[in-house]
């Protein structure tokens, strides 16, 4: 336990933390949002009072991310798995050709969806080495006419991170940045879209956000299910149906604490700094092994073995009774893994870390 | 404004009022649910915490509703509009052919999408008189190989609401419940899915309710975007991926909630009551009038004009000023429209009366 109101360090990978004055502000507000007499989570989504809340989170991440004005931003329904249908079935548009790097378990999951609706290529995949690294891909490795490029830009499961954005000349980049967006600068031109379900960084579970130029949408075939093509959304200002209203109103609210603390570069400081401490201290000790070679390491998903898988077991136990949960690695793979987002203070990661100190005293062979 | 806290009394079609203890409760356990040092918008959705916020959550529907072990309960994201795609995409499993009730915006929706995927008959619709009535259809009237037969049991736009469940024989009934969900005691063994938007009697915007029996799961086509596929939820217990699952929570509390004051009959009691004072005040004022026939009038949502836009406008205008609000029609119809889901305590109601007493005195020509 911690001294915030008798609340844990949560390392879960997702959903996950979020910033305490938000929540505690988005509490008090509960039963009646700044004096309209109505719960944001009763509010009918075609009233003032929401059109400004949502209109306020587009600009507000605009703002964060830089955001040019060809690009639309949507707030949508249905998860990271949503968008890896919807991905191929809008922009396979010409060729009907895209092209994946298989970097982890959520990549492989977009690439065989896609692989419904086109000829998908997996031109890199690190699988051989249980997606240790990020494989370095040029431009031409890739199919000169593909329809897009799709690359996961941090592995939540396997803790990678791309370090640099593959150069793909006029074929549009797709990035899932699930687990990473608002962990660093991105530069959007360098993207066709962008999308990342919102309970990582952002707010609870329940919508994702789209980043899409404009030029990439309205080519989804004529019988796809509405809610299944951009186009419908990108008219709609996301309000073609009803929205998750309360989700958006807490990532709004996240976008504005962000902002009033000075944007992602701070962000981006401590998040280094958090990261930077524990993989230190793990290539430092001599239990602790990170697998991941180190120009793919991810800020945000820390994993880290001891090679013995009970030992790993009664870390992840004894850690979750002193208040540090969450630690377990993803059950496909095991070992422990520490989700650092954003909202982990760096005290949740010295309290990890000296923990981690303790068990391996304690545990020394 | 009325005596809850500076709360008003909020008439819209959906989002709309929650009870008000239900959310006190929420916003107490905002920052820390139940000890765990954790808010239920950052918990991980694998944790037995929120497994057992899940399971009670259905489990608690069924006892609600009286749900038979051979229908599962699914919570989706993607609201009524992906419904409207989901049922075609899984259910035109032979002839595909589906046969649909016109009775609303809505019904048109989701017929119109269903036309995307399959052989698609209306075999009865109220658009003739702009949707005032339930059409009365016999088993005869169906096609006899058709797939599933679609109605909209209560329709939120022209407030008008089926009395009778239609005889379709060995042909399975869907209904889209989205704005009568638990407001009457149903016979869900009539029905092979049914499906409701939670935004209206249950909670936020951001789950949808899905009751599908389970000979009816696993015949969606291979291509089907997966999220789209009722076989992966049924099979995961609606954790194939993320689930909103902050949403889910307050729609088991609101489950809680309804059991904890003796479940659907005393709720349909009062419903009755709401409903039967404010379409008594309409039939007998000289001023409003309700243009749905009388078997055909939904306990949801009560339609009434005046017969002179500008007064409708007015009347809209000035109630909002007296702390009810939303009262204004959908903006398809215009006309005024209450909307008295299960949270809106007959106060609410007797205030719009005495409200609408007042003006008509002030209005009188
Ligand atoms: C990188 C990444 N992509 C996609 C997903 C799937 O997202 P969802 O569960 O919202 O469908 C996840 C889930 O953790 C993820 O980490
Ligand atoms: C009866 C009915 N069905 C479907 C919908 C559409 O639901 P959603 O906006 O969640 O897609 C609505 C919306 O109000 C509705 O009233
Ligand atoms: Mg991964
Ligand atoms: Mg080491
Ligand atoms: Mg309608
Ligand atoms: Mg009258």
């Amino acid at each position: 336990m911690n001294k915030n109101n008798g609340r844990v360090y949560n390392f879960s990978a997702g959903p996950s933390m979020l910033p305490l004055e938000v929540m505690e502000n988005v509490a008090e507000q509960l039963t009646n949002y700044m004096g309209c007499g109505q719960s944001v989570m009763e509010m009918s989504h075609r009233s003032k009072e929401f059109e400004a809340i949502i209109e306020d989170a587009e600009k507000n991440l605009r703002n964060l991310m830089d955001i040019p004005e060809n690009y639309k931003v949507l707030f949508l329904q249905g998860g990271g798995t949503l968008q890896f249908s919807m991905v191929p079935i809008n922009l396979l548009k010409k060729s009907k050709k895209a092209d994946y790097i298989v970097t982890g378990t959520w990549a492989k999951k977009a690439a065989a969806e896609a692989k419904k609706f086109g000829d998908i290529k997996i031109v890199a995949s690190s699988e051989d080495t249980t997606f240790s690294y990020i494989p370095k891909v040029k431009k031409e490795d890739f199919r000169a006419d593909a329809d897009y490029i799709h690359i996961t830009f941090n592995n939540t499961i396997y803790g990678t991170h791309f370090g640099y954005i593959p150069e793909t000349g006029d074929i549009p980049l797709v990035a899932d940045m699930s687990s990473c967006i608002l962990s660093e600068k991105i530069d959007v031109t360098k993207f066709g879209l962008i999308y990342a379900g919102a309970q990582k960084n952002i707010a609870p579970a329940g919508v994702t956000i789209v980043i899409i130029r404009e030029d990439l949408i309205g080519f989804a075939p004529a019988e796809t299910p509405t809610y299944l093509d951009y186009k419908v959304h990108a008219e709609n200002g996301s309000m073609y149906n009803t929205p998750p209203c309360f989700t958006i109103y807490v990532a709004g609210e996240v976008f504005k604490h962000i902002l009033k603390n000075g944007g992602i570069d701070p962000l981006n400081k401590l998040d280094v700094e958090k990261a930077g401490r524990l993989y230190k201290f793990i290539d430092e000790s001599k239990l602790y092994n990170c697998p991941v070679q180190e120009d793919s390491r991810s800020l945000m998903n820390v994993v880290f073995i001891t090679g013995d898988a009970d030992l790993d077991k009664k870390f992840i136990a004894e850690a979750k009774a002193a208040g540090l949960v969450n630690l377990g690695g993803h059950r496909s793979i095991g070992g422990m893994r520490a989700s650092i987002y954003n909202a982990m203070p760096m005290e949740g990661v010295d309290a990890l870390i000296a923990f981690m100190k303790k068990f391996e005293e304690e545990n020394a062979k």
